[in-house]
């Protein structure tokens, strides 16, 4: 008979047990797990902490013995695998001091990532520092808060895990610091989308930190200090700084590891050594638009791995095409999510990129409730090929990420957003959905139509002598303007073009950058020298609301 | 000068005058609307009735004041086109009784779709009918429900807009009877998904009937008649059964026609007239996935195309790539929507198609108030190419539809939708989407690791000996269940074996279709003859309750 061992019983693991077991039914399946849970739902931990999820059980997606009794397979938690000799086929394990050696046929490994320490002084005295990995990290953050009440909390680490445990910890009351050591938080993100988390976790009253990590802890993580040198209370800290491959089980294995010690794979997810597969957040994949090497820690290409090493293993040829990293949070009120590159990694890559920044309503403006999404599209700029999609919002943001997600793997270009046909009733969406708005705006960049600088080109621009025109009316100055700037409406732009110099340069900005498009346009076939703010006003007051004037 | 009449003032026509301007500063564009207003929200109409849209205005987007103040567009409302002159290239109108003649260098018609008005006897007479296409519509509307303050009301044609009325006008506390000549209602979608809205109108207090049409009003409309001579009282009825296009102003200016009387177009939007253009629901368009000639009446590719005509207008080169209809419809608490073909059109094309039915939850079913949704999925059962999908349930159906419309625009086959990476946090989706979800249950059909059955083939695999096998536990079978079905739940299956026979065909069912393929699946290896009930029982049940037993 058959016999599969599976090592991690979360995400891709389960995933490869089940799918092998509805095409094997005669093997037989083992699955160490190290924790005392698998199928447990990572991604719902922060909500417990907060009881947004208010039952412990509901984590527990599955058990060792509804998995036995529906798919019959052997599931043992509380079992590390502490080696795998792959000249003998076997795996040894411990569990509760024993250890237990099982052959296999076929090994999967699904170990995971586990949370990313950095080496801070007096983290080995510190009692009240947890991360947040599995049920285990839970119930030691929920025992702390039970027993201390704490009232101060800081996150180090402003990712997606660090937003959401800052936002649920909020929740309960306590007040809480969160602390980034890059210069915004939601690293992922490029600077002036991840702004609007950072505006909404200070208007919801959490304290961001950002160009600054924990250098100490001290009386034993009491206080933490600061790279300069200021320091906070705390009865309650999480490190979510980030996650490395949980990959020393496989190098012990003489498996060949590659970036940053991710398991390496071919795209059977096959690993070096022969009858060793791994998937899941430990490996190697790669970037399906920069077709480099990437670690993507997210459930969605764990899941499917799993089931593609099953198909594999079971004679069904799957090739791993690879992952574009297509993520989501929630911050109070508001929503960021992202697909494909950012800027800042596109950049770096020397890639020649373009962008633009759509500021629309999530469903259409006469019907009640519609709110504001931003959203950012990132592409070549010559032949219009999708790098990457940033929005946020307050209301359907999912859906355009996603959409924009599906495009990218699709081999969409920004040429083909304004071809989608979206479904389209006032609850739902707009005749022309910010998707195809953003394809819209795309086009009009690569086809010469607009000229746009992005608000950090703005005062360079400025410097070099460029004039900055403002054609919002005149009662929105009220609530904020550009210092310096020249104001015509865009209504009587027609009337005053007299006041403008052909020989000038002009950045034109409006609120959302589409009425200064329009002037754009106008100004540009009647001879003036114009580029459009990218962004325009409302952008620029998320981004650097300290260099405007407020009357 | 250039100059560019442009007939019709809603969607396509604005959004080709406004792109127009953007493109031709000098040039003079003149648009003629037959009613007093232009682009008004038609689709947000249904919600004023009801006053969820609350103030009149918000449903007047825009103002030939305020077109002309920042496009410098000449907006002439109340003016009805009588006739084109192609050889003088001039079009003359009609305004509060005068006929003014303008010349043209190029035209662009957009006169959009009128209500189809069946020929009814008694209709000329009734003082109570109307139809809803623009803002004189619903004034009319609801001038008679503030005059004759309603108790009944009836629908004629649960399409879309039926719909919306329907609710709008059950909303206001009037007793609402819809009536649909094809056997259910949104005849857009297959009957079983299209079921689960009928069932949510009636639920709600609205009378639904089908198959039948009205053939009579009698006493000034008071009374309408149906093919089976069933009368009822209506103090208000909506006439929607359809609309077709307004091309009579075309026809006669020699243009040539199409597909029930649509304007045809080249793929720049050319008409068979030299310099007369058409775009909007009265031109004749490619079904992207059939090739086939199609009208499509919908806000979305009639935006497109105003644009794109513009750009052509321009020279700056676009292509009618056509339309693959995608739409939504909110039903008081359900919402329904549909992108591509359906199964109906496609088999009457004489297409071989496969569908899958999944149930998933909108959102992490372990995070608070995740919801059903049943996604239907049509495909080439060979290539896997995508044909169409449907879907319905509380909240995420719109996001699933889009992603599959986008998907459909790009190609893209059922083989990738598990390939899909989505935005997953428990707020907002799961690891394995719907539409993961959706591709992997399709993958089983084509790589023949699944069988399957729909709901109308049942009762045919019954009569031919086949026995159903469902899955469930036996506590859910006390909700319902079908007759002479034996009972096995699915984790007693492999113990319970012997009870089967080899011989015997069996149909497998569960609730969703989940449980009931991990049974096929463990069958067919054990040597069984096994097919799943796609969809399974709920599918069933929403679909023919009446053949279920309920203790």
């Amino acid at each position: 008979m058959e016999k599969i061992i599976i090592v991690g019983g979360v995400a891709g693991g389960m995933s490869a047990a089940t799918r092998l077991r509805r095409l094997k039914e005669e093997a037989e399946i083992i699955i160490f797990e190290k924790g005392p849970y698998v199928s447990f739902a990572n991604c719902g931990l922060p909500y417990y902490v907060s009881g947004e999820i208010s039952e412990r059980d509901k984590l527990l997606v599955q058990t060792p013995e509804a998995l036995y009794d529906r798919f019959r397979l052997d599931v043992r938690p509380e079992h590390e695998v502490l080696s795998i000799n792959p000249e003998e086929k076997t795996v040894t394990a411990a569990h509760h001091g024993k250890q237990i050696t099982e052959s296999y046929d076929k090994l999967i490994l699904s170990p995971g990532a586990k949370a990313f320490i950095p080496p801070v002084e007096g983290l080995d005295e510190a009692e009240n520092v947890y991360t947040l990995r599995n049920v285990p990290d839970l119930d030691k953050i929920m025992n702390r808060i039970d027993q201390v009440d704490p009232k101060e909390a800081v996150v180090v680490g402003a990712g997606f895990i660090g937003i959401e445990m800052a936002e649920n910890l909020k929740h309960r009351g306590i007040d809480v610091t969160i602390i980034e050591k890059a210069p915004h938080v939601l690293p992922p993100l490029d600077e002036e989308m991840a702004v609007f988390v950072q505006n909404e976790l200070k208007e919801k009253g959490v304290k961001v930190i950002t160009s600054q990590s924990a250098v100490a802890f001290k009386e034993k993580g009491r206080i933490i200090v600061l790279e300069d040198g200021k320091e906070f209370k705390t009865d309650l800290t999480i490190m979510s700084v980030g996650v490395k491959p949980e990959s020393s089980l496989a190098e012990h294995a003489g498996i060949e590891l590659g970036l940053r010690g991710g398991i390496l794979v071919d795209d059977t997810y096959q690993t070096s050594v022969k009858d060793i597969y791994a998937v899941g957040d430990a490996i190697v994949v790669k970037n399906q638009i920069s077709q480099e090497d990437a670690l993507i820690s997210l459930a969605s290409p764990a899941n499917r791995q799993g089931r593609q090493v099953a198909d594999n293993i079971a004679g069904i040829s799957r090739a791993n095409k690879g992952s574009i990293g297509t993520a989501i949070v929630r911050a109070f009120d508001m929503t960021a999510a992202s697909t494909g590159l950012n800027e800042r990694q596109l950049r770096q890559a020397g890639k020649d990129v373009a962008s633009v920044h759509t500021l629309s309503k999530d469903h259409a403006g006469y019907y009640p409730g519609a709110t504001d999404i931003t959203l950012k599209v990132i592409f070549d700029p010559v032949s219009g090929t999708l790098y990457g999609a940033q929005g946020v919002g307050v209301k359907g943001v999912d859906k355009r990420i996603d959409v924009i997600a599906t495009a990218i793997k699709g081999g969409l270009t920004v040429f083909d957003l304004p071809e989608l046909e979206f479904t389209y009733a006032p609850p739902f969406g707009s005749a022309k959905d910010p998707v195809n708005m953003a394809g819209y705006a795309a086009l009009n960049i690569i086809e010469g139509l607009s000229d746009s600088i992005q608000w950090h080109e703005l005062n360079r621009e400025l410097k070099k002598g460029a004039v900055l025109l403002d054609v919002r009316t005149e009662s929105e100055l009220e609530s904020g303007r550009f210092p310096n700037a020249l104001n015509i409406p865009l209504n009587d732009l027609r009337d005053r073009m007299d006041e403008l110099d052909k020989e000038q340069e002009y950045i034109i900005s409006c609120r959302s950058g589409q009425r200064s498009y329009i002037g754009e346009r106008l100004l540009k076939q009647s001879g003036f020298k114009v580029k459009n703010l990218d962004g325009a006003y409302a952008l620029y007051q998320a981004v650097r609301p300290e260099e405007l004037e407020y009357v």
